[in-house]
């Protein structure tokens, strides 16, 4: 075990803790060294979670920064928005590089944040420092930094899937409209009426249409790639299921773009990054075939009728929105190579 | 039983064709006297369909004009396209009413229906005389008429959230996306991987993007209320679960309208309609909420930041969209109750 | 509406108490007068319950019942056990038929009672008043009684499966094994950590082995049935689907008998009832058969190798098992067709 | 990649070759160098199965066991029943180490095999060379062996949880009967209308009772280890999910045993294999907590009422009852450590 990098999880019994232990437990770099819950501390954490029964032998540790310190080098804070914003802050102080996989430093914008989440924006230092960590795009600026503000499940979809469009000038920013899916993962594992499974079970709705959290996130880098100010409509759906994130935009095209240019262009953008697969003419993705993986997958139909192009970007919300994209920018943050401990093929069927 | 009006069901081992035996046996002024299949005839339905066990007692007929004008009044045919291009002909000119749900019919223009279904159209005194059997938009034309041709699924859904605004004026009709979903139902009883439940389980998945059948069918209509040719952009997505269809739809408003604006507005449109239910400011409706059932419920959501307004349109995809219309229509012909036979509750959960 | 039974239903929040209003909505000779929740009261039930928008315009009443017997003449309390023990006896007093959807009636013995459920059993003379609803066996004790304890949504679908064959001598008591698989609505309408979708779905598990407190109900009938103590084993599984409950059940035979054999004896036995559908040789029910309906169907697997009769009962549980054969006992203790309101078709698919 | 094992697998286009496929790639000392399908050869697996999109580049190879000898030194055959009894002794002539996973080579007795697979068995001598690869009870006889025939899903889950108690007379073998749960994956991968999602969504049913082709394997084992004839009941049953097995079994226990007595003897039983779970006194495990993983889990409830024994075990039918335990039983082939290239943790939620 020597030598290796001691992670530590804050918030190990929410599904996104959860995938960080399943996927740190494969990295060859990484050992974790304590798993944290404010809730559960001195429990063993296979009480909750018998599929980890005889895997995780450690009892979870309390959220106590200090003592964090002293067990580990990096710590990922899977903890609810307004938590991470306070304690973030304690544990660089500590000196432990972070990993924050809520919402609390991904605007830079103080008021939006606080008109978004309806709680005090951390310290403008704090903002400042996180690194967006869209790997795809932002990944060089994960070098060597202490601390990964992790993008959004519905943003990381999103992004990927309009960034290389956008930035070519080949759609209309002020045309962008984003029709989201998403398993129930993504509400994470607290009970509600509205994730029973007699309700979800054989139901599709629509929630938080024009309200959802990730929609300043999503504008923000979108209007730094175009330059100019950019607003989206974006409504989120529950589907029936577990795992999976499916995003479907539509946008104005400037000029006629066949699918294959698209195709073309993509896989030019994502050259030399595994995790985005760009999928060939007239193929679009689903969300099964990137199931418990890192990838984020990418189709096009382009419609001369309309002078749209359609695109649908898929991940699982667990993985690459949450789990595995945080540790991918580990690896980044640390100098490894990208797909280090991610390299698994999607669990199908 | 005497004095009932004699149906028949060509394609009875279909989803539709078995839900319109369902309806139909709790319909107080219809008796069901011959269920029709090409491909099971002399067996009994209950081999096929145990969940009818000893509620149908007739064995299966085969597909023979004569013998169908002899046993009913009315035929119901739910069989494929370009099945029933040829059939319905041949039991109209029997003297029979029919109502027709397949797509041979819905299309007024011969090029498009073979450019988009790919086979001989019907001939044009057919399709001329063919009431289109939208209820809550057509059903004056249905009162008296021998022949209707029953719209298909996502186009009802589709339909009947987007007619009011667009008539009104409310909303731009060169901006109109459709992105619907529907349940494993609506591809019908026919094996295929596609159907498999591995595959489908846990997956969301577009098909025929831009290419569906349904588009056309949409257009026409659209472009007749509109009064000016109307191009939309239409995305099928697969849900992991048998029934239900949403259709969430996005359009540039004229001017600003709020979702209470909206509200009145659809509630003026469908009053004296029982079967379309205009949701409340704020709340939009989920597919189970309607299933089991003839409804059709809408919900909005405007957005001042974008000037879109999003429109959500759920319906049971085998009962509004399918048989349910159809008995409706059958209704609206027959000069009774149009909720006669239909007033039934949604199965919840 | 003049000359209706008045109904109220306790515990209109539930998912038995939907299901009443459902089924009730379209009962001939029933007008539903008060729904009523000690949660909700005051508000419209369409804001918990969407797809009941339109249809029931009555706000949730509280429970009073000098105000419920002002407003009615029958009482279906689906309420929890513990609280139906205590309210019972106010109604019957004030003046009401009531029939009890909770445990609370069903037990004879206030130790077993005590000893399973955890609270005080309600007073003898009620249990001792108290007809245990299990029509297709007791329906001639429901005539002209005020009060009935509805049975069980896992008892009726196992009793109905062994008793004829019990009562034949066909089975050995002492041999029976029941293994029993139910749908997730089955746990109520409750928010928990074990019906929360990510949880269920995919996944397939047994739950309170051998400590079901339905266990105690089931023996005390086979009991009876049997002229000797039976004891039997139980174990229930969590299915992940919203309705439906499977017993699979197994005994050792008393001779031999063939599948065939087994098919007249319960054909017999329950002729004249018309929610009991025995299947053919060879062919045994699965849940989807039922759905949405009052039916319990039953089939065999008669093993010579082993002596062993295997008997498959399904039924829906919110249906049979819960407001459906509540509605079939109050057409029994009315006097009215057994069929009353409940002639509907299974939903299929 | 010099120096590795290479493997070939027939039937590569079923879900336990794709599973190989997954698994193998994560195996630090195992290449694929043919993947091999009858039916798609020279297509691109990732044209079937786009999940492998990227990851797998060699196209699909033909039938050839001349071709394989000389591109691999072990062949996993996920071929059908009746095809591997044919291709499987020219491939061990051909010099080659063959894992099959079909039912051909489990039975000894080849008129059994003949009376349940309902074709010709495979020659005597390969029968007898057969390792029966149940690592956990007979791994020792797999060093060094060139010919494992794989257990099948529904006996591995079965036997792992009889075999302890049965061999240490705590449970009555006359009295064995097993109630066995599967998803639906366990089905294959071919269309019809039995696993259409549309039939089996929201459905629980079971299935050839009495008759399925594992009866016999099990009944072998549990012969062998009784020393003396063992005839089971046993069930099959339908579960609405893609992957995971549950067998739940009743015995007669001689003597009583406590919950606590059964953890500590199958404990023991299982000291030193890290693939079996045995959950402590009052836990019982579910499918979902191996989904994705090799592991067996079992627990116990022990009924002094009845003084019957139930045991829970639950396996994911495509890893520890196909592919998985494969690569196990390579592993003790080769001499490698057994959990070489299968320690992943199961993936949850």
């Amino acid at each position: 075990m020597q030598g290796k990098l001691r992670a530590a999880i804050v918030g190990s019994t929410g599904y996104g803790g959860v995938e960080l232990i399943r996927l740190l437990q494969n990295h060859p770099d990484v050992e974790i060294t304590s798993v944290i819950s404010s809730s559960s501390s001195g429990e063993p954490i296979e009480a909750g979670f018998p599929h980890l029964t005889g895997l995780f032998a450690q009892p979870l540790d309390g959220v106590d920064p200090a003592e964090i310190a002293g067990k580990a080098d990096v710590v990922f804070t899977a903890t609810p928005s307004g938590v991470s914003g306070k304690l973030v802050p304690q544990l660089l102080e500590a000196g432990l590089k972070v990993i924050d996989l809520s919402g609390d430093f991904r605007l830079k914008d103080r008021a939006e944040y606080e008109q978004w989440y309806r709680h005090p924006a951390p310290p403008p230092a704090y903002l400042e420092e996180a690194v967006y960590g869209l790997c795809e795009v932002y990944g060089e600026h994960a070098a060597g930094a202490r601390f990964i503000s992790n993008p959004g499940c519905y943003p990381t979809a999103t992004l990927l899937g309009l960034l290389p469009a956008l930035e070519a000038g080949w759609i209309q920013p002020e045309s962008i409209i984003i029709d989201a899916k998403s398993g129930v993962s993504g509400s994470g594992r607290g009970a509600s009426l509205g994730v029973h499974f007699a309700e979800v079970n054989e139901n599709f709705k629509a929630y938080k249409v024009n309200k959802h959290q990730h929609i300043p996130e999503i504008e923000q880098v979108l209007t730094e790639a175009a330059g100019k100010p950019v607003t989206v409509t974006f409504t989120t759906h529950l589907v029936p299921m577990t795992r999976g994130i499916m995003s479907t935009m539509y946008a104005g095209m400037n000029g006629q773009h066949s699918e294959s240019e698209f195709v073309e262009l993509y896989r030019n953008y994502y050259a030399g990054r595994p995790f985005v697969r760009v999928r060939s003419e007239g193929v679009l993705p689903a969300t099964k075939e990137v199931s418990g993986s890192n990838y984020c997958d990418i189709g096009f139909a382009a419609d001369p009728r309309t002078g749209r192009v359609t695109i649908v970007s898929v991940i699982d919300n667990v993985v690459k929105g949450a789990a595995g994209q945080a540790i991918q920018n580990l690896n980044l943050m640390m100098g490894w190579e990208e797909t280090r401990g991610l390299g698994f093929t999607p669990v199908y069927p």
